[in-house]
């Protein structure tokens, strides 16, 4: 399916974001996830759960079910599952079948975000989550926000091919973000990577403070600025604006200000998929609906855009003409092929 | 397709519903039934008559058209059709001609339904319609009541897998029929079946009379009740629900209630389905509008959770990992088994 | 597909109407055509341009885009297209691509319409549009009209066998036209052919004129009517009604009065169609608005009649059985075959 060029839809044996934790609670929910039906709750002590969300009896759908303390019921028959997804009541005989299990889902809470493990329980290893220390999600000094989720109607590797390629911003965000991405472009960028992380970052120097955080930074002379992004493949981009003083200043070099985002990438159907966007910084602590609101409208924009190229594709049945790639389009190519490598190599270890 | 385990679709040479009676008038009606559009309309004496529902022309649907006399004339080019499907008027030309026609359907109205034949017409003997003697039908003393049609988003196969396992009444119904079904559970059941049809009875001794029923049956003791369910394949489902005295009354095994209910079930698409539900009972006869909404209910529960299960078959592309069936299913496979035994045979001499 | 008896969809080597002029402006169109995204604009001189409505860069829908100077604009990274489809602009690169290209499709505008050729440009010789003087476009003496644009749910050879087939009048459009279709059905009918395009026409003589004209005719007596249509294939239909004082009136054979009809017809996706339709006319000049009401009131019954068409062909999934042709549609089948050569003899030679 474009915009792979082999026949591949999506890696398994890797943690994904699958929730805010604001999101799952003592009412379960239905959420598909690599084109699977989960079903999302939380038990009595606060433990995040996720099951298979289709009942192994008549495939019902469990996120139509009640919890039973901490065990999960369907409505319909009132097959009941314990959270490692084996039956542990059949109403309508005396015991349970050991043989009637739906799957389980290792997730981890991290932050506050549920991260879940669509593949092989065996290898879902928590410390192949990206380092939460890295990425200033365990920094105290920082104010956080889960600013939004959305369930977009655009296959997911439209929303990596957005991030990879940011000369996107000055047209698709020229009324967002438009204004200082000229002088962005011009700057060298370094790029470096890793087996699966990719990351490019450039200098600017001598620019002004942006004028709408100068008030929020105590600020408003020429700055340097060190922008940059990480891609953990295949379900994190994380990405970093920091101010320092120019060369020049008193404290040249010192970082007085930084903005750290999160785009966490899901595939739901083979068509669509999550997208959950959040973000840290250390200034404008006061100002959390304000900064939401800016970076939510950034978001929309992508939105609107991905799902316009998703219907496009669609309307051509994905028979597309070949697409035309530009030399700002490498880095994008490169994770694109970094990724179908990723797969390709999990469906041939999981058919030997 | 699910759940049948052989690739078949409906049985053909069988009486199924295909209206209310109250829904055939002198305004044609399109109607799916077993994937073919039909036309339902009654002739000027009343006489119910059913055609295919796309004209021999150009294909323009019938249901749209309009009636002069008892014949059905398309709205497109005035090719007009008899009741027996056959083309009697070309306007364009002077003639019509012998080889235009349409499919015409024995229908045949019993009760206040219409029972339509499907299959080869040659074989639709009104014999073989639910004798409506043994179901309480022509029982003066009964009053009867048409109390919905709905045209499920769910293939018909599962609102019979639904009626032959009765064990989802303490789930899905939880909130109108539950509170009794733990006893009924636990009674033992007689279970009998002939070619075309199964039947299961249990019999409940000492419990409670309903206490909704109580008033208008005229008695709060104890009672036995005698709940049954008979499948006339594939169309029809008969339940009773007697009340007798129980052993120690003066009139012991006397029946005093008896409440008849009535499922018939037609293919409309490949995965949508008919449901008509009707009820006869002897007592609260004053009470039509009250049971008609306490029993309707009921069918809604159904209808909720089976649209779930036909959702959730169609997300999968009805690829779903093997059911798992508990010994309460027994029934049901049965059930399922013969009614592919019943297709199978016909496709096998309709090849012949 | 049906109507077709061979697998084709539509000819490609010829002109379309693309739009009604009004439509096209200085703010980008998308309109499928021919199953193809195709996005409209003007130059700042107003000279109509049509382009593929897709970005060579990453499939971005150009009908979102925005104009600078004669050029299109991508919103999404900015790549912009010349009116001839070159590249001419990658913001993050110093120089275009002249790799990067889209298709420019030749258009003429031509009395209220633009044209468009979606084959082989070099083959597009505007001398191959209908010639308006043949048709009365360019008739002074006429006040024309740009009646109505409709997108139809329906495939565009159905509306094409709607107007070759005219015994639908009396039926389809009983209400508006229907009157006056008796006579006209037993009038003689002079049919004529050339390569590409199909006529015919009757001559109802001594009929009163019709009640509705007559005031605007300045006449109510008898007169002789000349009904007639030419199908351009396989992009219009042009159709006339003229009146003329009869035999036995002092200016016997003199025409009174002419109404001139054109039915643009354009395949939009392989199930649906874009309807242009306008009028010209010798007579009630001051009555636009009233005439306009009159004859959209037929063309909508057509579109009524052929969206239930195309619903029953999709709900048959094209598996209908054989149509029945009656002698009337004997002009209609040999436009098909006329059509379906055409295309037949287009796609043999591209394969060649």
């Amino acid at each position: 399916m474009y915009p792979f060029s082999i026949d591949v839809f999506a890696a398994r044996n890797c943690w994904y974001v699958a929730s805010f934790s604001r999101d799952v609670t003592r009412t379960p929910m239905e959420r598909w996830l690599l084109d699977e039906p989960v079903v999302l709750y939380r038990k009595e002590n606060g433990e995040p759960i996720a099951l298979e969300g289709r009942c192994a009896h008549r495939h019902f759908p469990l996120g139509e079910g009640k919890l039973v303390g901490d065990n999960l019921q369907c409505p319909y028959h009132g097959f009941t599952y314990a959270p490692d997804g084996q039956n542990v009541r059949i109403p309508s005989q005396d015991r349970p079948s050991a043989k009637c299990r739906i799957k389980s889902y290792p997730v981890v809470e991290k932050w506050r975000w549920i991260w879940i493990w669509m593949g092989d329980p065996a290898l879902a290893d928590p410390a192949l989550i990206p380092d939460h220390g890295d990425i200033g999600l365990d920094d105290p000094k920082l104010v956080t926000d889960e600013v939004l989720h959305e369930e977009l109607d655009a296959r997911y590797q439209l929303i990596h091919d957005n991030l990879m390629d940011l000369t996107h911003v000055a047209f698709l965000h020229q009324n967002t973000l438009g204004g200082g991405s000229e002088a962005s472009a011009s700057a060298k960028v370094t790029e470096t990577e890793g087996e699966n992380w990719m990351e490019g970052e450039r200098i600017i120097q001598n620019i002004p403070t942006t004028p709408h955080f100068a008030g929020y930074l105590g600020y408003d002379g020429l700055c340097d600025r060190i922008i940059g992004q990480r891609y953990y493949l295949p379900a994190l981009h994380f990405g970093w604006d920091k101010y320092a003083y120019p060369a020049g200043h008193a404290e040249a070099g010192k970082i007085f200000g930084q903005l750290l985002v999160y785009h966490g990438i899901t595939p739901a159907r083979r068509n669509s998929a999550h997208y959950f966007f959040a973000t840290a910084r250390d200034f404008g602590q006061e100002a959390q609906e304000e900064m939401r609101a800016a970076t939510s409208a950034v978001i929309r924009e992508d939105v609107w855009g991905l799902s316009h190229v998703e219907r496009m594709l669609r309307a051509c049945n994905d028979e597309m003409p070949p697409e035309y790639s530009a030399r700002s389009d490498t880095q994008q190519l490169m994770a694109r092929r970094k990724l179908e490598k990723l797969i390709a190599s999990e469906m041939k270890m999981a058919a030997e």
